[in-house]
């Protein structure tokens, strides 16, 4: 008998998120096998010459028998994956997702499931700006929030996933999908799409004033180009995706900003200590909890 | 004879960028004596007890004999202040700021300067998100530029200023002040300015909503709000006196945002991978010349 809460895990995607959990994985011993797939060719050789555990170019051959498969994907890609593994998928396998929307991906993923498998979607709420399987590290969900969405699964297979994700260092809670797609349009998407903009604006600029812009970048600007330099289709795909969210706070984020526009324009200092002043208070709240990188 | 650049520094304002230009001068060992001013008796308080040379409550004595004035305060507060020492200065004294803005500085400084007394603007590109004496260190300045604008000082003025701030680590870069505020409109303000308004858009979502985003604040919106977290009048000031090149910026953002926004909207994936990987090279030219923390 293994002792292991999965014998066979299998990583669909060897991005930082796939190849960190395949690293956390085996770092923590916590299945008797890990496979991989991706569907690059150089993603694939370089993930072997990582060491990243058995690295296949058949997704079928990744799922085949795993008692845990992980679509370590993006959200786009979610639903033409699960339909190539599907056939290949064993009875009673677990399957989770990383994504970083969640109706989206359930509306992909489950009508193409068979009956008899359980699908438990799921975020890490971790990454870096970094992308591809060199990117990964094994403590990258040490310490960090991992929101699953047990939907109808029975308790003992949500006990454990939920042990599998605390075995790789993360605090998991749970979630329905709305209110997460929700909560992540304002701490991740909207943040990636102003910062996306900006650098845009200042890549817009003449050439003289362009350069002189890369040259100086202070605080402020680099952090923006630093997050507009995460993985474009990743972010694509998110956009898309969680377009209803992002665009209800994008609307929220535009009302605001026009108010500050007009406090600027008319030179209303008050409005501008005010609204700083209690930004100031928002920050001081995420330093207690303890949250910060 | 004394072989430092200048036997005495005046150093008004003892924030984060005053303290820190006390110590790394202290450190250096640049200058004979360092007399700082603050107005506020609980900061002098904290800055005596924290050793940062000399300390007066009087501007006057501060700034008497004094070769090199640093004013190290926000930039809406350097007209009174230069009213305030301008009698007591020393013919010769070279006057310098270290405001982010440098038009507004230049109109609210010039003025109210004695004759013989040597105006040499300038702004180091450093900070960090902290304020006040405590905040302080010594290598702030090392490896950062620090913008001068020479106006007409003489030469031998200009060149002594120069290996002043060079012995403090910082690299010398001339501008004149237009440019200048265009290029920190874009570089910092601009960015600081989006940072306050997403933490504020979040401030003000309901309580269930808004202590999550709290809790699960993401890298994105986690950066943001260390932006948002910089000193409320310091940024209040730099907005209403930098404001021409702020609201020009700030419109280019919006069309440039506006065009995203309905790229979502519409679903165009194209025109959002387009911009994403755009900007991600922007990333790539800033790190390979250096200039990240």
């Amino acid at each position: 008998m293994s002792s292991h809460l999965y014998e066979k895990i299998a990583v669909i995607g060897l991005g930082l998120i796939g190849s960190s959990l395949i690293k956390a994985t085996m770092a923590k011993n916590l299945a008797g096998v890990v496979m991989s797939y991706d569907r690059d060719d150089a993603v694939r050789a370089t993930a072997q010459s990582l060491g990243l555990g058995e690295v296949t170019g058949s997704i079928a051959e990744a799922v085949e028998g795993a008692d845990l498969v992980v679509l370590a994907i993006p959200v786009g890609a979610m639903a033409a994956a699960t339909r190539d593994m599907a056939p290949h998928l064993k009875p009673g396998a677990v399957v989770t997702d990383t994504g970083s929307t969640k109706t989206s991906v359930i509306a992909d993923v489950t009508p193409h499931l068979p009956d008899g498998v359980y699908f438990l979607p799921s975020h890490p709420i971790a990454g870096t700006e970094y992308s591809g399987p060199e990117a990964g590290f094994a403590t990258l969900f040490q310490d960090r929030y991992w929101i699953i969405l047990p939907q109808d699964a029975p308790d003992e297979v949500v006990a454990t996933f939920t042990d599998f994700l605390s075995g790789l260092g993360a605090i998991v809670e749970e979630m329905d999908a709305d209110y997460h797609d929700k909560v992540l349009a304002v701490t991740s998407h909207l943040p990636h799409l102003i910062a996306y903009t900006i650098v845009g604006t200042a890549a817009d600029l003449e050439g003289h004033l362009k350069n002189d812009v890369i040259k100086f970048s202070a605080s402020g600007f680099r952090d923006f180009t630093r997050i507009a330099a995460s993985d474009p289709i990743m972010w694509r795909d998110v956009f898309i995706n969680n377009a209803d969210a992002v665009l209800e706070m994008l609307g929220r984020f535009n009302e605001d900003l026009s108010y500050l526009q007009r406090a600027i324009r008319w030179k209303e200092s008050d409005k501008l200590e005010e609204l700083f002043t209690r930004t100031r208070a928002i920050r001081k709240k995420i330093e207690d909890i303890g949250q910060l990188d």
